[in-house]
């Protein structure tokens, strides 16, 4: 599907992204890409993140999905701006529709942007938004051969966040092996465990995410 | 990322997929293109689905992934015929990739053919490879959302399998949610409840498989 016109679309997403990495400079907004297979706990860990950080900086949100807007509801919920995107269809964001949803925001008033993909574990990592960080999540249910089979996405992260831990005893996982083939493909990334249910290091993560305030 | 071009891939797509129909009615096979997100438990549905059928037919398998050989290994440990397709980067198989796969099959030996679609639960619901039915696999880990937003591949789908159900009292997922709005979008979808792990349900599933083969 995509192999015909890559090379341009790749090149013309880049220049956007490029231009809206270069507003989130001037405004000194962070800017974070979270990306997952669907149902790996995005949107939950939204939730807990602003919870734990909303007292100390200001962040807005764009959600993207295929279809609905109950994402951007339930951000929404918690008392922070929010925009959703519908792609619908397109599997993943890119620059453009990130620069669309910009125009929500008053920028100056924003300390973190987080850009919530489409759910799937394979086109978003190919597509730069102009984040400065690109996160993602994989649940513990998903099984432990998924470095192995989705490489891209953990080879372009800065940080990979092991949900579901608390399901840990009632799956066939191994974070063991997860970390050992994720720091093969990525010997940067840094990886947390987390539980969004349980609230199990959610606050490692928050440490990390106000290291990344400009403001 | 789609938008210029897809016109002309999907009807290209769509006449290789007609081709590799006519074949399998020639040859009277059954053909299964089996979709999910990234862990739903396509493969340990295979395992299980290959232990519950391979007294009574002979079936071969298609293992499609953007990296790696796990899948179809774990499908020949079974002692089933089975081929793996590297998609290298694309996100779901098309009819030109299976179409490939098939010279390593003699298609007049096999009674039924499942193809195992790349993780993710967008793009594969649109390219038809030539099968009788498209299957899909939501884990109930996943969320009772997923319907609501990812629509098409429920829409095309004949069945519908929610797995995964022994961990319905450790997650916020209500099966009843899942069937009314999939129900919505495709009132002819059959919903069977199963979990690979206590093999619940598959006796159905293995049931409705049977009755698909045409030798």
């Amino acid at each position: 599907m995509k192999i015909p016109v890559i090379r341009n679309i790749l090149e013309a997403n880049e220049r956007i992204a490029e231009e809206n990495r270069k507003l989130f400079e001037k405004e000194k907004v962070a800017v974070i890409n979270l990306m997952s297979s669907p149902g790996s706990g995005k949107t939950s860990l939204l939730e807990c993140t602003i919870d734990a950080v909303k007292d100390r900086i200001r962040m807005g949100v764009i959600e993207g999905d295929v279809q609905s807007t109950r994402d951007a509801e339930r951000i929404a919920e918690k008392g922070i701006p929010a925009v959703q995107i519908n792609t619908d269809g397109a599997c993943h964001l890119d620059g453009n529709m990130v620069r669309n949803a910009l125009a929500t925001f008053d920028l100056s008033q924003l300390d973190l942007l987080v850009v919530e993909n489409v759910g799937n574990l394979v086109c978003p990592a190919e597509f730069d938004v102009g984040e400065d960080h690109k996160v993602m999540i994989l649940s513990v249910t998903e099984g432990s051969d998924k470095p192995e089979k989705y490489p891209l996405m953990f080879h372009e992260s800065s940080v990979l966040l092991v949900n579901k831990i608390d399901l840990l005893p009632y799956v066939d996982c191994s974070v063991e092996e997860i970390r050992d083939i994720s720091l093969r493909i990525n010997p940067n990334l840094e990886i947390l465990e987390i539980s969004c249910r349980t609230g199990e290091g959610i606050d490692r993560w928050a440490d990390w995410l106000l290291k990344q305030i400009k403001k």
